[in-house]
């Protein structure tokens, strides 16, 4: 069942959109308070989900484990500089109960390199269960529509 | 007159959403069910559209017709695997009437091919006569921005 | 304080819409008028601005100034033809008042050349003062990701 109703509908975009500028204006402290206290972030490939693999890219489960994400982005930082820039659309509301939403979305992430440079770095989609009336994501799980990973793969999606 | 009905904007991006989610989650059968029994679904270019000429890069009229071209798309798929992503953006409505609405949208779709390579695939605005209230297209015009064309042109936009 | 008055988060959506159609559509004529009498537009770099520096791009003051601009482009294009295609997303609304609400939002150009080539041509975000209720911008400021600008930068962003 979809969920038609528009108020919610604006605050899931809402909520996606301060996900997106945090991470797009270097403010990745702010990024594990998106999650509730044992929210699961998860970036698998779209190969992966299709197949039922519960391979990950990357896991982390709960707020400490967000922040230990963080800090080693923080601190091992070896990479070139680098920005992020996200585009979210498509926003489909699904499964609404007294006290969450699935949410489904698409993204575009592209990536600025330090000398000016742009490529699409990531395309795919957000599958979230939402928390209400919290507004947190209790499973934000990325699925990526390339299995061709940068390495590198530095700055949360 | 441009539509302020937040509602209706609301209703007409879910259906966008709803359809966007349908092509890139590869459930081709779907699509025709987003027309009216009799709808229309043209792709052409901005360059042909500006000069007014009739051309279509592809037209189907009917749900009849539009099941026709997923099973071609089915049966006759010789074509490297390949993702779509939708990105959807700027919804415009207007000349609302009590049994319709027009939605004028952007649209991008990047491709990712089954070793990962993705790429730009194509940009411009859907032009949609929408029904009200089934919210299905009665019309959906999607005019490209650019004339250089895939020829192997096989998943709707 | 993030403003979640969903009503007020559709209008302004619906205005980031109509000014991105209007330069999509080659409509430049109609931009001054997105904007107050005094309004201001300014394009600069995401590295500017973080480093607090107030060097832009390029600077408009004022309708007349805007219209200037619009006026020099139409009479002195000499560059080859192409289009542009706006992407908005995430829009964040703060700073409410009774007079005006402050925006931001990401956005991804893309531009397509004669030959039908098309790039990525700019991203980054718009940080705008719209007024209550004409919905005007009193500012637009442009915050491009990239450093590395094309020198021929013609249409507005």
């Amino acid at each position: 069942m979809t969920v038609t109703n528009f108020q919610l509908r604006a605050q899931i975009e809402a909520l996606h959109a301060r996900y997106a500028h945090a991470l797009d204006g270097d403010e990745l402290e702010k990024w594990p308070d998106f999650f509730t206290p044992q929210g699961r972030y998860r970036i698998t490939t779209a190969e992966n989900e299709s197949r039922g693999l519960p391979l990950a890219v990357l896991y982390c489960e709960g707020q400490p484990m967000l922040r230990d994400r963080v800090a080693s982005l923080r601190h091992a930082n070896i990479y070139e500089p680098q920005r992020y820039r996200h585009m979210i659309s498509s926003v489909l509301l699904e499964e609404e109960t007294a006290t969450s939403v699935k949410s489904i979305a698409n993204f575009l992430v592209v990536r600025i390199m330090e000398n000016g440079e742009t490529m699409l770095f990531a395309s795919g989609r957000y599958v979230d269960r939402v928390t209400l009336p919290e507004l947190r994501y209790e499973e934000r799980v990325v699925i990526c529509d390339s299995r061709r990973f940068d390495t590198l793969l530095a700055i949360p999606l």
